[in-house]
């Protein structure tokens, strides 16, 4: 028996909007966003591919997310995991900027250095900076160490990956159908482990928001064949936006 | 430090405007109900009571609830459990049944007799029932015998107060403020517990919906004080306002 995993991207939140850098900032879905979470879970049911269970990151557009996916589907009661491991990537000292204006001050290639780069990190946000998230409660049981002031996606995928193996995993091995609600970062990081995808390639990985995106695995917890979205010809258009706009998180 | 717990009894359903019994039946939040909810959230965060831990029951009602307030209070990422355990008294054969009609049928004094008496459950719901929940996925961990087919207030209690000692209450020992959103009776069993209310009394006591009920909590986890409602004008005209109508599960 195969076991089905389902990734679901949030989709727009208020800062995307306003065309701000967000990463962990703690922004809430727009009304546009609201009904792409509405319409994935209307495609979950549809379909018939039912969570058993939910993962999700601490950051409230993933959780607004799925709690009207599942809403949508009827499947508001399944048990529920967040962790800080599937957050967005940190965006360092660029949180809160515009984009638009960052391309401008520090020119394309810094930029898409800093966007798109496998293991470049912006540089790192004070602790006391208006966007820091130092100090937030939700984070209060991490180290020191482990709460980030920037990231780039190997440092998502480091962080990331223990939580696939000590708490998604065992899911599956459960026989569970596994609902991951999270970010386009920390969703790349996952499908590039699935995929195996190579570093300097993984930038070219667009996740589309709004459309779950439904893996069989086999017994090694490794994909069986392609990822499958339950919307292909939305996903299609949906990448597409996002690789002409950039990266949207 | 006194521990710190927090109950919320979900707002209007949609089966509350069509005065059906509910039970386990597994309706929705209706609009009002959905305001009720949010305006529980901004109570608790304009008072500063805020949860660090949530335990729900499986009903869709009081999940749409908890969600609402905790998105209000800007705490949708906190941990969240959920049990069978903290459900609506699950209201047998009358489930689904209009509660006019139900009391012309059977006469006043039966009927109050199945909805207020402490331990005459109504007849057993026949498991091929339409609004049977024998089958429904979100039970399939249940034995047989833990199913209930009906139940009387104090079959409520027996099933309750385990989860009480073995879930919230070691929550409650590690420091944590805890909100439990849940039903008319599986608060109303809960608070029997706290305030050590009689079997002969308990059917008095009338938690209003959508207004957070606090307690303090001493070594024993047992209340300090009476329970404080953050709204006790609303709290007031509400008690009253159900114990005039009856029991509005």
């Amino acid at each position: 028996m195969p076991h089905t995993l389902i990734l679901l991207r949030h989709g727009e939140s208020d800062w995307n909007q306003k065309n701000l850098f967000t990463g962990w900032v703690d922004v809430r879905l727009s009304e546009k966003g609201r009904a792409e979470a509405s319409r994935a879970g209307v495609l979950l049911a549809e379909q018939g591919v039912l969570p058993d269970v939910l993962h999700t990151s601490v950051l409230t557009r993933a959780i607004q997310t799925a709690n009207l996916a599942l809403d949508a589907a009827d499947l508001a009661w399944i048990p529920v995991r967040r962790s800080w491991r599937l957050n967005e990537r940190h965006y360092g000292a660029l949180q809160g900027l515009d984009k638009a204006e960052t391309q401008q001050k520090y020119g394309n290639e810094q930029f898409m250095l800093w966007r798109r780069s496998f293991d470049v990190p912006p540089p790192p946000l004070d602790d006391d900076a208006e966007w820091s998230q130092v100090g937030d409660p939700r984070y209060a049981d991490l180290t020191d160490d482990q709460m980030p002031r920037t990231e780039c996606l190997k440092d998502v995928i480091a962080r990331m990956l223990p939580y696939w193996q000590s708490d998604i995993v065992p899911d599956l091995a459960a026989g569970k159908t596994v609902l991951v609600t999270a970010h386009g970062n920390s969703l790349r990081a996952l499908v590039k482990h699935l995929d195996g995808i190579g570093d300097d390639d993984i930038a070219e990985l667009n996740i589309p928001t709004g459309i779950p995106l439904v893996y069989e695995l086999g017994d090694d917890f490794m994909p069986l064949g392609p990822g499958r979205y339950l919307d292909p010809e939305a996903a299609a258009a949906g990448a597409a936006a996002v690789a002409a706009q950039g990266d949207k998180k």
